[in-house]
């Protein structure tokens, strides 16, 4: 059993070989610690900077005996590890953090929303459906357009649809595989807000400033941050972001996105049990990244400062757009970052770039 | 034959396992490209976090022809990379950096200081000594006390012993193992600064903000960064850089010890062909570090900014100090970097701490 804080030289595991937990592996090798990738991937991108790599399924029961031999704690870069991979980590003796908890109501819309208003966090009003004919009452209640989401799985817009008009209900259920699902009403935003927040094995929480987020396609494309957000817009997110680490007893970074109503309220639109996409700016942006502050977590060490040193535009390099590295690495306010994946696939993240400037001329 | 500027998804070459091949591959990741280790020590600390490792002597020829194959461009850790090695990679094709001419005059202090004086780059008076009688001379020439150092190897204040006196001269000698060495005047300084500096495949030089060193037993113990120092110092201190650079045509981060007279006249102790301690306070004092900067340089990337974002206190973590790790992790301005390696022997090098303040308050 692992003894808290972990000393250097231990070895951190890590489920998943993409970009993720190669920053996360990066972020661990600072700290002096060795990580261990888990990944289906052979040659992953993570397991490249990774003092050790496994190349299995997330449930291959040999994989993970041989992870829980050389790890002292587990954590993970997706939130679909299935539960019983962590059940299995757990019986093994290895501490997985985030834990369970988080996982299972992450992994879940209902259940997400559902313990979200249990903790007296907003969302948009919703619906749990799971035949044809609940999706018709769902757009009855709440009327349409109204975004249609698959319970399980789907991520960067995927498994999701929108319910355009009350005849496009039935549709709209088969479009997304007529799975369990969710039918969310349409949020009437302003702008999409996240807030990065972490938890230690202590309880104390650290919050970043709120980024603003732009997404094309269901996909992140640049996130601006600090967002030029009032005082209490920044209190809320921070109230939010607290409440759900507490409820979930939450070791480790949180990814949580917001829409901002006209006039500053907030809701949860869904959280990410790890590091996120929209705290890449806190690379060049933070003395302490959020790559850092989640392996400071999960290793029982005190959480470290959040204070923004600069402002960052955070751009995501999709696909092809990883082909202007060239013009990137020349442009001097550009940091980049480049993830070591070999093909570029249309929209699959590649890198992405921070562009600073200072922090008084927000 | 490589292709600057290197594309991403590249390997580059380093020979040497240590916390400075841990860090380049660090900032190499970062910027998407694989790093090949080689180094006699299996598991070498910047092997841990290397898509590749090569376990074997730098003189191997199997190995050198290993790293010919799968590594566009080689560069080193550590300034004694034999002659013979960098020109077999060279005749395999490899481009090395910073080049042969480099790493030549840094590795004998009697060339070292010639070369300078003839790049009108001022050092302390010195004379090359090879019999007992020699040293009798230079000391009627220098006076005493005066520094006799090997010409070749030693580091760290290794290989080196002060001649108190005339007498002490013929001892003295002995005490180095009569080998040939250098007789160098006592420098009359004020304090040690040092410049770490770059300069690109197109020619293109940065230089970082001026370090103040201070040494314990011949090892750097602690920098503070930006120094505070006149512009004159600051203008001088590039010259020298400048001049060093162009006239080795190099490529790649050089690391300067300077000595700051009284009225701030400087003079160069000695430089170092590679990432230099002295410079590890840009690791969390600047955008892009002397590690992104020496990838860039070797990569044939344009050089990256130098300005200071905070001033930095780095203090070296030697042998035991390490163990104050977990004091370290609760300073909030304490940015920690542990280098994975395992025996914290007496004044080993175990890891630094860069202590950031704004840089208004300096």
């Amino acid at each position: 059993v692992a003894r808290f804080p972990l000393e250097p030289g231990a070895t951190i595991g890590v489920l998943g070989g993409g970009q993720l937990g190669r920053m996360l592996a990066l972020a661990a090798a600072r700290l002096g610690f060795d990580v261990a990738i888990l990944s289906p991937e052979p040659d992953a991108c993570a397991a490249r900077v990774a003092a050790r790599a496994i190349v299995a399924d997330y449930d291959d029961p040999d994989a993970l005996e041989a992870l829980s031999r050389i790890a002292e704690v587990v954590t993970f870069e997706f939130e679909n590890v299935p539960a019983k991979v962590v059940a299995r980590l757990q019986g093994l003796g290895v501490e997985v953090a985030p834990g369970p908890r988080a996982l299972a109501v992450a992994q879940d819309r209902v259940d997400e929303k559902t313990f979200l208003r249990g903790c007296r966090v907003p969302t948009v009003d919703f619906v749990a459906v799971s035949k044809p004919r609940d999706v018709v009452a769902a757009i009855d209640k709440l009327g349409a357009p109204a975004l249609l989401k698959t319970r399980r799985e789907g991520y960067d817009g995927k498994g999701q649809t929108w319910i355009e008009c009350h005849a496009d209900a039935e549709a709209a259920f088969a479009r997304i595989g007529g799975v369990p699902a969710i039918v969310e009403a349409r949020a009437d935003f302003v702008r999409e807000l996240s807030v990065i927040a972490a938890r230690g094995r202590g309880g104390d929480i650290r919050t970043y400033p709120l980024g603003e987020n732009h997404h094309e396609g269901g996909v992140l494309r640049r996130t601006s941050a600090p967002a030029a957000v009032i005082a209490a817009v920044t209190a809320e997110a921070e109230t939010i972001a607290a409440r759900i680490l507490t409820q979930l007893d939450y070791v480790g970074v949180i990814g949580v996105e917001l829409f901002e109503l006209r006039g500053g309220r907030l809701l949860v639109n869904e959280f990410a049990p790890r590091v996120h996409n929209s705290g890449h700016w806190t690379l060049d942006g933070c003395e302490v990244d959020q790559f850092e502050q989640h392996i400071r977590a999960v290793a029982g060490w005190p959480l470290g400062p959040t204070a923004p040193l600069a402002h960052v535009e955070m751009e995501n390099l999709l696909g092809d757009d990883v082909l202007r590295w060239e013009a990137l690495a020349q442009e001097e306010e550009a940091r980049v970052w480049l993830y070591g994946k070999g093909e570029a696939r249309p929209g699959r993240k590649m890198g992405h770039v921070n562009r600073l400037r200072p922090l008084d001329r927000n």
